[in-house]
């Protein structure tokens, strides 16, 4: 049974709760994020605490957790559960008052609940085989960039794609490819250049898809911060999404539509390495 | 202390918790509704129950309650709290999982917690004053005629008005006025034509605003259900909104514009008399 951290202290997953008149439960007033963990290490550790502050300064929740803090709560969470590979979820609430669309900072104390999935990462089986996505329409909030609980949307669209034999989706508006469920989407042109949505309001600035940018840049790989449309997609040379516990992902088909030649993609795996190679060099 | 209702058990408000597990807290998946009581019974409960089994049925959670159930706990609810007047809150979610964007209904068990907030509804004192309001941007997700949980976009737009000085906000959306933070917008012409926004994806079909235009039509006063702008709404003769705590509500200023002669107008206040004796002859 995993361990989990609820509000100052470490319980057995059964015992893990909160009120139900946290603001996370009655509002969706709560952020999250998700941090890979690799040899019992956290990945780009520092940027995902660096979003979540941002997450919580666009909501004016307060943080109450320094840095450092909040790496001896995630070492140790780890450790209490003896992880060697997988996923921490980290999810903070503005915290708990009678049920009320208006709130008082000053009230309340923060919820912080942070528990692991263990899971094979880095030899994930689906890199080979590559993932297939479809397309639906993005009906999700103007403020996608805020990493907020707010994912009822997002898991509709994932069991749409489950529903249409696929393994995620990738939400398109006005014509444009927006990001995936959970995570960047990216494609490789016939002249091998690496297209990934612009960061605005409209999606999750991805650490993961941050990073990798980054060490693209420094590979000589073209890069585009652009955005794309479902055509250009179905035209690539290749496709991928980018997510902290996915890392670099290849995509084959989008809407059944084969991707190149509707494999795992060379670039993509190589990205992939890229990333990993990299990434390691900085767990904490 | 309150007694609430969480999974099966009556118990004390500080014990009341739910897991973190619940896809409630970790993904906003959960519907809810608001019943008024006045003289301990409930207000259009009927209806409440109605667009809660609609709500679970749009989004694929099934309902394993049915009315006579839904009706005996709500009903002890108000029992248990000796309540005389004011607010029953009802929340169901999908249940509890390991988290995953990806469901399986069968395998959970749906969580429903149901609790109360006395308070005065009949003499409310802010009837005689009206209430303010401002515009903020619409920037809620596509399917605002479903009523989930994830109201952390109206909740700031409530501290916006805060904020501002005012009492609540109004969602302006391609320069139409859709609907408050957690009620209907009306206006009343200078022809004493009562306007209210026509329903969709876009609105919640408030239950009030139901019997509101229904008695309404009865009365031979005119109703028009279409959209209307900021601009229009400057010009009206008055303003209101309706919910199930608040009946109906005159609005004195929108954006600091008085609304008529600025102060809570005569037509409102009629049809709040006439929504209170009509609603009271349904009260079970």
């Amino acid at each position: 049974m995993r361990i989990v951290y609820v509000n100052g202290e470490f319980v057995p997953e059964a015992d893990a709760k909160i009120s139900v008149f946290d603001r996370g439960f009655l509002f969706a007033d709560a952020v999250y994020e998700g941090v890979a963990v690799i040899a019992g290490k956290l990945v780009d550790f520092k940027a995902h605490m660096d979003r979540l502050a941002r997450s919580c300064g666009e909501l004016d929740i307060p943080l109450n957790f320094d840095y450092e803090q909040l790496l001896d709560l995630n070492r140790q969470i780890v450790a209490r559960n003896e992880m060697d590979e997988g996923f921490i979820y980290l999810q903070m609430t503005r915290g708990s008052a009678d049920r009320d669309f208006a709130f008082d900072n000053t009230k309340m104390q923060q919820s912080l609940v942070i528990f692991t999935q263990s899971k094979p990462l880095l030899q994930n089986p689906k890199v080979d085989i590559g993932i297939t996505v479809v397309s639906v329409d993005d009906l999700r909030w103007g403020r996608c960039d805020i990493k907020t609980v707010q994912l009822l949307y997002p898991s509709l669209a994932k069991m749409e794609a489950v529903k249409q034999g696929a393994d995620d989706a990738w939400f398109v508006k006005d014509g444009m490819v927006m990001e995936g469920t959970s995570n960047n989407a990216f494609i490789v042109t016939k002249d091998d250049v690496i297209v990934t949505r612009q960061l605005s309001n409209e999606i999750l600035p991805g650490i993961t898809r941050s990073a990798l940018l980054k060490y693209t840049n420094e590979t000589g790989l073209r890069l585009e911060e652009r955005g794309f449309t479902l055509e250009e997609a179905y035209e690539a040379k290749e496709a991928f999404i980018t997510s902290s516990s996915l890392f670099v992902m290849p995509v084959t088909h989008i809407n059944k539509k084969p991707i190149g030649d509707g494999k795992s993609g060379d670039i993509s795996k190589r990205l992939r390495k890229l990333y990993i190679e990299e990434s390691l060099k900085t767990v904490i």
